[in-house]
């Protein structure tokens, strides 16, 4: 579910593009324990002049490889989480050849009830996908909110937990020949 | 006032670009209410590699004709507006060739106060416009608090109604050549 | 800070690109208070075809030199306070060359631990920047509720002012020589 907006200047190999889009992923994983298959990436590469990103005063360089990762997800993440996903970022990116420097993120909230994954269903509120950190006793305060009164069929706390894939820490080629196979499109993978 | 943002693959044509926004105004217009003329769309076509958007686990395969639309609105629709959103989305936008499967939908909300269409001016809050969704018993919680001491020239419940237009629902060329009139450019519709 | 999305129809100059750059991050210093470094903005251009915006029915024409400004920033900010930014904006792209009735701005907020501006870590959260508006008696929502617990070594009001930069007021040539030798890169300014 998250939506990740990855904007980058343009200049990067396809391979490297796909290595930082996997970074992103994979640290989502790991530390939002969303499952592997909820991925959202929209990457945009842009002239050298269309991104600015200065140093909000804390006194670094940056240089042309600046990525802004934009991710927008549901409520329900504490503080704590937050940070571990910036640093897990930050590490994962690192191996993908983005210095820490130059990594931007922001982070937007919604609820449930603001995504449809297909066929104009809302599958968070139709029950055909759990609410994430609901398992974690972490549950987002929309849906706490509706708990209360909502007759549709919501997974309940043990569902959440079968239904989430282990985080995958799998070599980055093992993650990439993953990925591959199942995208967007039907055509085989690249490379 | 929705301002959507529409992510694809690069490679459709220009009038199957403009039938995907214009079905997805058509479908904002009708579910949520919103005047004819409050239409802000911005495409973006990407390379084939720019959007990955798996299946969140649901167990289907998406094309190259994945259609990410990504809203931006204000405050105070219900759950059951949104899904009723998304369902009318899947409809209008099939018709614009975009299959069920294809389509991502993720809605984001703010208030009143966060919007300026033109000059500088705040017209939601000044008193240009009418806010959104008061007409429906379903007045935004933004609008709701300041509405007690707010002596700014709000237009009431039933000129609401009567700025709305009321939902179009005509032929797809007769709506291309409405918008293309009156798009933000003076110029001569294309085609 | 505020991560700016700015997005416009191809066909300006580099400079008059910059020029609106310029604009925007001068309008936000001034208003917002926002420290001068704190600086993030993405530029895309688009097709002609690419941008709808209509006028949501107040009655007015646009053009192809319509620029639509997409703020996300933290809570904390009063309605005033944005208004007065709508307006700033009007007047500084006004001398960009951008028509008050070609500009559309949207604002969208989260908090202080939902941006991580270098390294993974989340600077608002961990000290190393004031969270702001806190110096104007217009403490963010999210800053409230943590305050009462927090043991991070969170700037006081004190700091903020003496951190905030004054605001800049000088001619658009010296703002442009100041922001191009502080760049996301280390190369020489164009021009």
């Amino acid at each position: 579910m998250p939506l990740v907006r990855i904007d980058m200047i343009r200049g990067r190999s396809p391979e490297n593009i796909w290595a930082i889009a996997d970074a992103v992923q994979r640290s989502l994983i790991d530390v939002l324990k969303i499952p592997e298959r909820d991925r959202f990436q929209i990457v945009t590469q842009h002239d050298p002049d269309e991104i600015i990103a200065l140093d909000a005063g804390l006194g670094f360089e940056r240089t042309s490889g600046t990525v802004i990762v934009h991710i927008f997800s549901q409520r329900g993440r504490s503080t704590e989480d937050k940070q571990l996903a910036y640093r897990t970022l930050a590490q994962q990116l690192a191996e993908a050849g983005v210095d820490g420097k130059d990594l931007f993120v922001s982070y937007f909230e919604n609820g449930p009830e603001d995504w449809s994954f297909a066929d104009g269903r809302a599958q968070y509120i139709e029950g055909d996908l759990p609410i994430p950190g609901q398992a974690d006793g972490d549950r987002p305060v929309t849906a706490h909110r509706s708990a209360g009164t909502a007759s549709a069929p919501h997974h309940d706390v043990g569902e959440v937990v079968s239904l989430s894939v282990p985080a995958v820490r799998t070599a980055s080629s093992c993650w990439l020949q993953q990925s591959f196979g199942t995208r967007w499109r039907p055509h085989a993978p690249r490379r």
